[in-house]
């Protein structure tokens, strides 16, 4: 007897049931995506390990899945770095292609490889799997959907703007109250500026991000300890103080970067921002909020993260602009700003507020019960016609017992049944039942369409 | 400057315009499938190899992709394979992992393993990319995607009419007029035991399927080169001259197999299913061939294939019964029947008749024109009440020169554009392009949105 099978640690199958609510949830992102004119692409799961390696860190390096080359693939390698079990070297010389990691690095690769056929501002969006060899645990998969959209070719704020109602629209229809996080680069970059201390950026956001919960004195005392000088510290009580509206709070923030050009320049993309948003009338409140630090050497501009207010889980959406994110396959100057949704995530919330709409389960409308060959063929034009009209509908395809019949109607949660025996055939009706009430109806093929459709 | 990017050979990138034509062929698929009561499943792009291996015959398991073992994976190699350069004896050390080959294997491997969750007859379809390291040419590529559909847990001939009737629907929904063309297995056997000749079923069939263009004579005399002693080739004369419709072969093909079991049963099961089909009066003809001989090893009952009629290229749809594909992982005595859809194919059938419908490729119907900061920001609004009406429509992101936003919306193939200047902001309405004819008209918000709607 073989041993039970299983899957790769960290990936997934996913059954009839869980199908059903991701498609949902992609099906509701992919509709608002397209409402603001964005278009799909694909992209191959594999990618050249040239295209990949290098572009997440040292750490990221490792975490990518290595193809193995085909054939006699050993062939050629050095028999030294063989004897030497050299993993790193050896791997070089037999993997030539990876899965891929995200799906910013392959659509960056897209766009230098298609730019002579692409439209620009070119505004996509894509939805697939990306591979990661990281250590499995709760929540955390090797395999798992991203659901992206950018725009790249322009510097507007206007696509940071529509990003927003994005966001605002997808979890409006998801029906989960969320809430934005906005941050910019530049006014983090102008604080560093105007303090002087450049490399303690993630040292001052971590601090801030603990405000609420150790107080002022204690962040003021882990500043110092974190090597702050005190002027720098005394220079950062303003930010640290931030109160009032998010213009309230860019005013304070301005008036301490004074002297940064840049970090004035983030101020007043934030406040476009804002002064845009302010008549569309979001649903979604949008926050400033400094400690927003992500992606941060590879932001440039606006930076966005969305929680849920109603359940305690990390990030769900994320994003922000980049100014040259295909420069590293030889096409400089092009800006993009783009967000993430992370699926998984958005379907735990559906999960446990238990917003999954209830329609959504019911693939299938009606079952016909089998009650034999001469009833079968007598069904089969008017589930024909049935499927015609746009009603899903299955026929039991043995006549087994009418227990085992009904209890598979149940499990697939099928709202009615159609049971034809000799009684129905004579009068050329059906007898429809409710599965919910019980209650049945006598009905001619037509009148079956009309109660159904 | 870095060379230009590229993907690994054999894969591919899909653009915007490919997109909509791949959508509009999986979302009809999927919507017949839907139909029929067949539920979504997907499985991980990755399998453990040992699912994997031996299941495709030996050429197969060259074809798999295999994913390198993260981490110092050379570290308990044996040295002595190393140095003897056996790649396939190291592959068994360092690789755990493949991308798996079809969806057939993975579905099995599903069933078993989900076995007591399911519910079964388990009606299943998978739309999901499938990988092979095969020698890339036109038409062939390393990536593809397969559309399945299957029934498992019914030996009941009526999944075999069901799966007819999707083929019909599909190319009927899409425009494509085809023939199926059915076999079973059963009458192969049959035909063989009669002759006294179990291995020279594929000859036989290669013979028979050369009969239209070489002639009987010629048939003849190249199935005793193949080793038919004169008696066999006698006894296949009535075989070789069949004529009629479907149930005048198969009368004739009965008197040929009157002493085989099995012979006969494959003849009653093909005879029910014309039976079964004959009042449903399908558009698309079934034909009975002798010659469909695919899957030979592995199908045990009804064999389908299907062929486009406008165009000259291989089958787009096939599949049969398999009478026991969960065996392999210990769950003897499943039945099954499955087609799969060849989206590769259909899209070139697709793109070679013309038929997409030119809807496809509209995703955004009206580019508001970008005049200015102030008149961006009037349209706002009315954006975003076109969008909550399902409108799909865009604004360019900058004060652009007229002809760069134009030509912008001619590449997208939008039909209207909306012009909102000076006078049209005072006058609160907005004016309203026809893209193709020409035609202008001056609209408020809500006459717009009636308009497009």
């Amino acid at each position: 007897m073989p041993q039970q099978p299983s899957i790769p640690k960290g990936t997934r199958d996913f059954g009839p049931l869980e199908m059903v609510k991701r498609n949902y949830i992609f099906d509701t992102i992919k509709s608002v995506f397209k409402l603001y004119g964005f278009q799909p692409i694909e992209t191959p799961a594999t990618e050249n390990l040239s295209t990949l390696m290098g572009k997440y860190g040292e750490e990221g390096d490792k975490l990518l899945f290595k193809i193995l080359n085909s054939g006699d693939y050993l062939q050629h390698v050095d028999g030294q770095l063989l004897a030497d079990k050299d993993s790193v070297k050896v791997t070089t010389k037999i993997a030539e292609k990876g899965l891929r990691y995200d799906l910013t690095v392959p659509f960056a690769r897209f766009v230098v490889q298609h730019r002579n056929e692409l439209q620009f501002p070119f505004k996509r969006y894509q939805v697939q799997p990306v591979w990661r060899a990281d250590k499995p645990q709760k929540g955390r998969y090797r395999e798992f959907y991203q659901c992206d959209v950018d725009v790249v070719g322009s510097d507007s704020l206007l696509n940071e703007v529509e990003l927003i109602q994005i966001v605002n629209d997808v979890y409006k229809r998801l029906g989960i109250r969320v809430v934005l996080k906005i941050n910019n680069r530049k006014i983090l970059a102008g604080i560093a500026q105007v303090i002087g201390q450049p490399d303690k950026i993630t040292d001052i956001t971590v601090a801030i991000d603990k405000l609420e919960k150790i107080g002022l004195d204690n962040v003021n005392e882990e500043l110092l300890s974190k090597g702050l000088p005190q002027s720098a510290v005394d220079q950062l009580q303003p930010i640290l103080k931030l109160s009032g509206n998010n213009n309230e709070k860019l005013e304070q923030i301005a008036q301490v970067l004074a002297t940064s050009e840049v970090g004035l320049k983030g101020v007043e993309e934030l406040k476009t921002v804002f002064d845009w948003l302010e008549p569309l009338g979001l649903q979604t409140p949008v926050e400033l909020d400094l400690t927003l630090a992500r992606g941060l050497n590879y932001y440039t501009g606006a930076i966005f993260e969305v929680k849920a207010l109603d359940v305690q889980i990390g990030s769900i959406t994320g994003g922000g602009r980049y100014d040259d994110l295909t420069g590293i396959f030889g096409m400089p100057g092009v800006s993009g700003v783009g967000i993430s949704f992370g699926a998984d995530r958005i379907y735990d919330v559906l999960e446990q507020l238990d917003l999954y709409p209830k329609s959504a389960s019911q693939s299938t409308k009606v079952l016909f019960v089998n009650f034999g060959l001469t009833e079968q063929k007598w069904c089969m034009p008017v589930i024909a016609k049935l499927r015609a009209e746009g009603i899903g509908c299955e026929i039991y395809p043995e006549p087994a017992k009418m227990k085992k019949q009904m209890s598979y109607a149940n499990a697939r949660q099928m709202p009615f049944v159609v049971m034809v025996g000799e009684e129905e055939m004579q009068q050329g009706k059906l007898t429809l039942k409710n599965m919910e009430t019980g209650e049945q109806q006598s009905l001619s093929a037509d009148e079956l369409v009309a109660v159904l459709k």
